[in-house]
């Protein structure tokens, strides 16, 4: 094997051919930075053995542009995203795949950078990538590194979550503030100079997840608002459960730069991507637990109780305003920020 | 929800925004062509049980240039491909989630057939895509659409198939003929018109998997040769096992119309993909019963025992050619065929 020159070197169509060139990229590149006994069994697939207990598997493909902004990259919002869709369902996460679609001439300092950071992420989260593909399309095909990241996961006995269980009367919680991914991907990506003071939010959230089932398994539903924000989110779960939903402006929490920054770009923070927050629904009356629980973990300490399931043929997701008015939150028409995640 | 105008619409970005009309291209076309239980439960993620046993995942991504080839296409060739990957444990693969990164102006009507094909390739190996996720980027940033899938599987009790098995003295099997994928790509590719002879082997292997670890248990290793080709699987599979192989050509399968297009390529058959064939190592004494059993199975009439494991501290794989001669069979060097798989 020869080394690859990762301070000068591009990423070459041999790269994905299956020959020796892609063999160097895997064992000096991916294996090194991720490191593990499942990658070093060195076979197409991981074998590995799952505790007991309902299997959850979820996958994400990434193609946030620009790759790397304030508080993440692609690579280890790869890793968090997914990491995120396994653990609302309650489960624990245990295992990642990658694949990665690189476009030729990428440079290599830049996918090393991407790849420890993914390393990083998942070491930190305890959940190793355990196999993974590597693809290389010609310049002008792709757009420097896509990733696509596959969770398993196991949900604890007792758990029974779902997007369609919500009741009238159940309490809407949110882990914390809204719209800081989004923002600060839009700020970046328009030069508009707002990153210093707003941070992507990206992070795993499975051990707040974790504290919050132990606590309250009564949990009706989690999700993470991603994709079409707050807004959008809420409206899928009271279209699947089929209810309604009343929230309260005033206690949905927005960090300061990033009103600013909405009113500036013209964006509704309920539509922003966020990529570190989770909405849960639980009975009301075990809503001030739950809430406790929350703001107890360093990821929650902003948590909020924002609104009540409400009966509704419709499914209507509506909001008292800070002004004492009432607005729908309607799903999110037309396009807002492409790819944000 | 509004009716997607599948005939004549195209991929516009609002369907990757997470907001409605996202949620109608998964409706209208995703969950309807895929349509069970596991992606009727809505979330962002699946559950299910496992049977007991350990787990195998494995991930590919897809890029084959063009979409759309004799034999199949990138729908069929993505569950085929991970569906292989998990079966070369000699597991049972069990469920499989989609990633989509689709380009702005691609024919829903294309995606359409494509995800059909994805559904029937997947109804007929029984292996249910069970979640997903789909992304859009601007035109001229992807090239039509790429598929992501993972697949999970689980290994039934007494098997311990890995790469890294194969003794010296060992047989070494082929499921059938070499070449056909690749040669069939590149020609419809450089528009040599040599199609109506040749087709994609891509085809789903894991009920030939089950019949042969079913009968011979002491399998060592299964993989498939794609990227790279029989010699770099092989090459591979040498390193890994510390050992060397030693080929017959005369009894390496090419049908002949690969074997004319290849010689009009200047390609060696050795080196192109297959997405539809596997080699097994063995150990002698089984390697009669298990080429009957491979014969016995349609997709392995053509299964032959192409070579031995030898004692070789270098790891050479060599071949005795049809003339009596002898050649190294090397590692692919270089980039033969981008975009196969």
């Amino acid at each position: 094997m020869s080394r690859l020159n990762i301070a000068k070197g591009r990423v070459e169509m041999v790269h994905g051919s299956g020959g020796r060139a892609m063999a160097e990229l895997i064992e000096q590149l991916f294996a090194q930075a991720f490191d593990n006994e499942w990658l070093a069994q060195g076979n197409d697939q991981a074998q590995f053995t799952l505790p007991p207990g309902r299997v959850v598997m979820a996958t994400d493909s990434h193609v946030v542009s620009p790759l790397f902004f304030p508080g993440g990259d692609i690579g280890s919002l790869s890793v968090h995203g997914t990491i995120n869709d396994v653990a609302m369902s309650g489960a624990k996460p245990c295992y990642l795949s990658a694949g990665f679609i690189l476009e030729e001439g990428f440079a290599l300092a830049d996918l090393k950078r991407i790849v420890d950071s993914m390393a990083a992420a998942s070491k930190e989260a305890g959940v190793p990538i355990v196999t993974g593909d590597t693809k290389v399309v010609e310049r002008g095909k792709g757009d420097g590194v896509f990733i696509s990241t596959t969770g398993i996961g196991v949900v604890p006995e007792g758990l029974q979550l779902s997007g369609d269980q919500a009741k009238p009367g159940d309490a809407i919680l949110l882990s914390g503030s809204i719209g800081d991914h989004g923002v600060t991907i839009l700020s970046l990506r328009e030069n508009l100079g707002f990153e210093a003071d707003i941070c992507s939010d990206s992070q795993a959230l499975h051990s707040l997840v974790a504290a919050m089932v132990e606590c309250v398994p009564e949990i009706r539903c989690m999700r993470d608002p991603t994709r079409g924000g707050l807004a959008n989110t809420l409206n899928e779960m009271a279209q699947q459960s089929g209810v309604g939903m009343q929230l309260m402006e005033s206690r949905i929490p927005v960090r300061e730069p990033v009103r600013a920054a909405c009113e500036f770009l013209g964006l509704d923070p309920l539509y922003v991507a966020n990529e570190g927050k989770l909405i849960a629904i639980c009975p009301q009356e075990r809503a001030e637990e739950l809430l406790a629980v929350m703001r107890a973990h360093p990821q929650g300490q902003d948590a909020a109780i924002i609104g009540t399931v409400v009966e509704d043929s419709y499914h209507f997701v509506q909001m008292e305003t800070v002004f004492g008015g009432s607005r729908m939150v309607d799903w999110l028409n037309g396009e807002q920020l492409p790819r944000i995640c």
